[in-house]
């Protein structure tokens, strides 16, 4: 069956609409906090994580409608909630822990740039604890939080996951935090969900993108992935406008024949039928806003705040 | 009529394919130098600018197959071509003259960034001539180069225009050189193609981008053009694709009533229905290559080597 | 007389010391807010601008022993102190206003970035008032504020000052708050001192810098300066520790022949001694500290903060 | 003995003047190219690298007197030259090598961002050569270049040798070339200075800096550094004055007294002195020039040039 790339679990669950909401081994919760929409879909089973495209675990989302302007600010309380699921997802405040934080993506991309931006405001404290001590900060826990911006392999010729390897390696933390910007299936949520998740970067269950996996199993220490969709794939605006198209054409008496016509088309040749008519140059090509600029900038704070909040309360 | 978006003069001529290459009031030369193809598109008259959407004037277009990809550097024999045109529309050798290169464009967002990334790489003489006078270079004319970076509305809260007719009103420059990242309608063209124009910046050709003109009428002296597509309106890509789409139908069998119903459509219902399909957002977002920052980056220096050779010869 | 550089009029009072304390025409009030010192300087008189070599108004200055480090945050109680005295010096309460921000100096230079770091920052509404009316934003007051970076002359070949000027022209605002890096006299102050001035940026009583002043008189309307010393000049470290061998020599049993015969100087050859033995070439450098990059970048939110509190407050 | 900071090993020879210009265990040798002059410090035994502060191995500095002004570009006379010299000290002709190139220094801080900078415009090959083979590029010598640009341990938290060794283990290179900015005891020397040598970066032979080496024994492999001078310790700054101060009271008539006084004095107590009158803050601050963005951006280009001209000629 043909899927096009989305990262956000919760629009891999949103495919399955009418009769078949309802997932085998996939759980949904969802809570409100003020205008907060805090959105829980639990992948229990290999079957689920088959069906979603997805591999098991927790993915959490956060959705608030004006996440994309500015407030006064960068959204306090956002930072807050996510602080509140970093201390559910690590423990956070039951030991010391040593975190890498890992900024993906290419800075010089502005869409791209999400995951170097938070690490450039993250409070970095590995070197000082360890020169003085854990007494330095005069905190309750003192983590020793590092972090690298690995870039992209156009930049550096290597693998992004060789260069974290190689740092975990030499550095033995407990646990790994990677940014990341996502890809989205609907220009609606871009920036404004962010997406927490103890699986790690899984880039495979997305399309055209091959990088291997930076989670547990690759790294041998919990990786948990924090990101927000910036951008759309290009091939995935063009589809979504074909379907809803030939929607619009079995509602429109006009069209009606038309309408007919195509929907007697199996999915698959509807697909192949795209597939040909798009320009093979559009699969390099990405869709953002033209104001992605400041929802990049700002977003990199919440994010950024709302570690710094998690690791160190004020 | 519905035409979609295009900055660039030959993209606006190649609407008129068919019976209908000859448009009255256009004349257009096209020369090989190398695997360079420079292309001149005149318009002559009134009618000639109605039909093309764009004011009267001169439209050089310097194209090469490999300008997208990197050389050793940054392609030196397109920066000559270059100079050579700008020699053509300034008379550069034969007085000494004041320019005021603006660089236009948000430098915040990669593919808006080309305009003030070719202002940094520019060689600036105002104020060095101004100070030690006209034999401060040893060189034959010293041509006096002045730049300014305007930022974009939501930077400054002011509009380009106002900024640079303030800067005009104290500097009195002889020339504005604006440099500015266009949008195309193909991607097939994305970083391939540079556009220099005598006629300035008159986005209201466009679709979507209400700016005022940045000509000769609005300044007050001889306003240069040189862009670089670097996206496409998202809008676009989508039309383009539905289009493709019917004639495609026309053509299949399994298709043929579909494509019937379909063409029995007039063009104006066409256009509608595509409107009604596509997500305002869409409006709102652009199409650009993964690979931007490159392009970016190498196609700056290649312009600005341009403009520095046709001021400043070796 | 010889007088090393200082923009901050708190170190051009200080260098009154001993019986000299008082100054004639100049009034200075100190109070404590919590850790945060205010001192005003008031120069009263012609006198008294003479006398300390910068032009009648009033400095004032917000000191703070951590402001070099970092807290969790931006130091957010400086931000309101310097909101409270920005409304002093301006009728930001009582009537709507359209301000020009102006972020002086240099971008590419970490300590000269302050003022252009700041607009980057600022909360711009005078577009957005203009286009949707005064109940855009649904405040109380609707102050329209713009910005400027205008660059430094080797970037642009323009006079700061022509390019404010021109933009003044076309916008007409009420009021300028420029921002600046400046330079300090002693390396203890720097990063640690923020200045706010009725009289504008007069880089004449400084040494060495011949901008024209950005003032009311130069500008038509008021110029509020707000700076943070972030550089020594270089010839100014060396003369300090040159002085203080001089009174180390006429302290210590040692060295007592040698602390005469350099005392029986005159101030005026002492100081002809020193520019001497300076490298000519230390005119043309500066002296800031290697964390540099840490502190403009807090700093420069400190006081973006302080002025979108002031305009818009929560 | 006293000495203060020089990362030069052309200055280290320098301190030996008068009758002890010749160091045993250190060989000079000189020659002109141009206006280029190149000199090659060979330390060749324990003492020499005692006497010098420097590890054994060669030292070869290039030095133009118009290398800290622009030409047309960025030197390429220059650039061939380092070429040369990296042919020399490297097999790049005679086998096909992998090398990591590494960008020291912190990008945020303008003299320290030369490192980063010439990462950034390197051409990078070993991804394309591992996925397209080795007739990718159609050239005789397949280099695979990658690169890495660490940070600082105020924002990565982890020390730049840590991060280094972790890439070093899972890419496996054959030599790395590290850029690093320096620190010159001379202004003159500022800008106007390449390094290269084949002992890595050894910075224990300066002064208040002990990150520990990156030279063959603590990666396993050879370590080639380039570096050009864009700072001066600001403690230098003061003691060169000083000295000056010295020479110049013994032979000025009217200082006599005062001369003689100091030169009484011990060499130790000289600096003791010094030491004392020095603000201890001045330890965390470096002197460069105010035009320090310019050189830094063009010099980056001269080194990036040169190093591309090595493994990918023409």
């Amino acid at each position: 069956m043909y899927q096009v790339r989305t990262d956000l679990a919760l629009e891999a669950k949103e495919r399955f609409s009418g009769d078949r909401t309802e997932v085998k081994g996939v759980r949904v919760q969802e809570e409100k906090n003020g205008n907060i929409t805090v959105t829980k879909v639990l992948i229990e089973t290999e079957n689920g994580a088959k069906a979603m495209g997805k591999p098991k675990g927790s993915y959490i989302t956060l959705e608030a409608p004006d996440m994309a302007e500015s407030d006064e600010g960068y959204h306090r309380e956002i930072s807050r909630q996510l602080a509140c699921i970093l201390k559910e997802l690590m423990p956070i405040e039951s030991r010391e822990l040593s975190v890498l934080i890992v900024g993906l993506g290419n800075r010089e991309v502005t869409p791209d740039a999400l995951g170097p931006r938070v690490v450039d405001n993250m409070m970095i404290t590995r070197h000082i604890i360890r020169k003085f001590g854990k007494y330095a900060f005069g905190l309750k826990r003192n983590h020793q939080i590092s972090s690298i911006v690995p870039g992209v392999m156009a930049q550096t010729g290597m693998e992004t996951l060789e260069i974290i390897k190689g740092v975990l390696d030499e550095t033995a933390p407990d646990y790994i935090i990677a940014i990341d910007a996502l890809a989205a299936r609907s220009t609606r949520r871009l920036n404004r969900t962010i997406q927490i998740t103890d699986t790690g970067i899984s880039p495979g269950s997305g399309v055209g993108n091959h990088r291997h996996a930076l989670n547990r199993e690759s790294m041998g220490i919990p990786v948990i992935a924090i990101g927000i969709p910036t951008v759309v794939d290009a091939v995935t605006i063009v589809s979504d406008t074909m379907n809803n198209l030939v929607s619009a054409m079995e509602e429109t008496r006009k069209l009606e024949d038309l309408g007919k016509s195509i929907s007697r088309l199996e999915e698959a040749e509807k697909y192949e039928l795209i597939r040909e008519l798009l320009s093979p140059s559009l699969n390099a090509m990405f869709v953002t806003p033209k104001d992605i600029d400041e929802s990049v900038k700002r977003l990199s704070f919440t994010i950024s705040e709302g570690i710094n909040m998690a690791f160190f309360p004020a």
